[in-house]
């Protein structure tokens, strides 16, 4: 259904003046929404399962209802033209395949095969190669099989030396085990993982503001603007796990395009509000930089980018301390709070310094 | 892995004079391939069971090695700028469901599920309503989820008008009902189901021979060029269905790149060749036009296009004509004959008015 919330949380924003600054279009996205929801909402498999904020879809395996498996396709977006202009084609593999896991492992699944769809306007065997080389490096970081893919070669579609790469992850959950939101509770921590740099979002705004003629310049000693563009989408698999070894994780959010702001809600029961307190993490130079140049609001920041946290858990808050000490990197980033009518579902206190 | 069968279904050709002319390159796919195999032979998840010709990717259902999960990536190639062009985007959607649906039914697969990605330079709302609209009643057509997908705005990768679509079928099969080409013998029959046009295939060459200008011409009475360029690829899934009612189905081909001469050979054994006899079937009139216009040698023809036979099924001599009266349009196209060293696996002998 080109998933209506995956539009959505690029669409449903107030403001979006960064995005329409950079040619991507809200209102646009918030009409395509409304047609897809027409189109699906007339038939609906009876095996579909409904997906908590859309970062996937669940489907119950036939003949065995206590278990799902779990699909979700996304893209690289537009940080593949940054790769392509670059030459630098390792890292994208990553980008995609991670961004996938962190997407089902919302909903605790765990990956069992993956599908990749790669079109080019002119094929580069070394380019396709090392494309696919890194799909299949972050496949097999995951158990989970490269099952297959497809590679279109489409002259008149993408220019000689642009490509775009899209895939489809499966994984599987028993139904037990699925995070259920409305466990959430007032008093309860949020867990937040680092993130590295942008991962996948916010390459439009961030290519309009960084012209290509300083992504060799230094952002910070040692960090090239490019080095900190094409930092690699990180998979969050590993850590979840170690977490729900000590903790009980009651919901979990990835955060991609929307940012805390969107992406968080979709996680969270309408009687509850996450408050985050910016001082709690550190913010990546590269978006600390885009904020600067962007002269973003705080509402912009935090739904463009992601501005350090990369996914939430939320957990007792007993469990807090333990759950951050079971991960290197792991901060508590907030906290659960009662919402009352008319209040936004995501608070973020600035930060101090 | 970006499948390398599937690559090698447009890149194994000692003739692909026509591709090049239009800008495809075959050395640069063989290429790619062998590079796809350095790094997928690598590793390989244990789950991962050897798919016939490569059509799709099989995987173990965890916990019941006697059903395996079916996936497959497929995109619509280059004849999405066709529609783009003529402004109509009631039909790609089909294109592509109906594509991966038959690409699944090679390995006997019942379609669960479908993700889409839908790839633009500008997202306009209507466009994008009736693509996925055309995903969703191919989807419903086969009772198979639309689980989710991803719509992506991309400026600067794509032309405004632009757009890619590609989509993930996941299936399901009895590993005891997945056909094995080691059963087909000399003396078996095979089974062609018709085509409509091109289907998904054969369209960067067919853009090189039609100029735009042609499009509503007439091609044949009541068709035009456009018509004919548009159709859309039928789903093979209740033919088949049908004619395993009264056949045992052996072996099957999806007709896709690479024509009856590199498709029907992948769901053959060793020791036996498919033997064609262009009489018995009628080539569509796009098809006709387009081996007129560039001078195709036969080879060429059977390479380029399915030439007018979508599906094949390799059944008892015994049962062809069963088979044949099971479905509409079925035709017998050919026979199976015991293949020496050095032979062709298929030879297709031309028509004779």
């Amino acid at each position: 259904m080109s998933n209506p919330d995956e539009i959505l949380r690029a669409a449903e924003s107030p403001l979006r003046d960064a995005y329409s600054r950079a040619g991507v279009d809200i209102a646009a996205g918030n009409a395509a929404v409304a047609r897809y929801r027409d189109v699906t909402s007339a038939w609906r498999h009876p095996s579909q399962r409904g997906a908590i904020g859309g970062f996937s879809g669940l489907f119950e395996l036939p003949g065995d209802s206590k278990r799902l498996l779990v699909g979700s396709t996304d893209g690289v977006g537009t940080k593949i033209l940054i790769a392509a202009k670059a030459h630098r084609y390792g890292s994208v593999g990553g980008d995609l395949v991670n961004h996938c896991v962190n997407d089902i492992l919302v909903v605790n699944a765990t990956p069992l095969f993956f599908l990749d769809y790669l079109a080019v306007g002119k094929l580069d065997p070394e380019v396709a190669g090392a494309v696919v080389a890194g799909v299949q490096a972050a496949c097999r970081a995951h158990d989970c099989a490269l099952l297959g893919g497809e590679t279109a070669e489409m002259p008149g579609l993408y220019q000689p030396e642009h490509f775009d790469l899209a895939g489809t992850i499966v994984g599987i959950v028993d139904a037990a085990f699925v995070p259920d939101p409305a466990r959430v509770a007032p008093g309860d921590a949020i867990l937040g993982l680092p993130a590295v740099g942008l991962h996948t979002n916010g390459y439009s705004l961030a290519r309009a503001l960084i012209p290509e003629a300083e992504w060799t310049a230094e952002l910070a000693p040692g960090l090239t603007f490019l080095d900190a563009l094409l930092a690699e989408h990180p998979s969050y698999f590993r850590a979840v796990r170690a977490i729900q070894e000590v903790a009980d994780v009651k919901s979990m959010a990835h955060i991609t395009g929307g940012g805390l702001l969107e992406n968080v809600p979709r996680t969270l029961p309408e009687t509850c509000k996450a408050v985050f307190e910016q001082a709690r993490w550190s913010v990546p130079p590269l978006m600390a930089e885009l904020v600067r140049r962007g002269a973003l609001e705080p509402e912009e920041r935090y739904r463009t980018f992601n501005m350090g946290v990369g996914f939430t858990l939320i957990v007792p808050v007993a469990q807090a301390a333990a759950a951050r000490d079971a991960w290197p990197g792991a901060e508590i980033v907030g906290w659960v709070e009662s919402r009352r009518d008319g209040e936004p579902a995501v608070v973020v206190h600035p930060a101090r310094s």
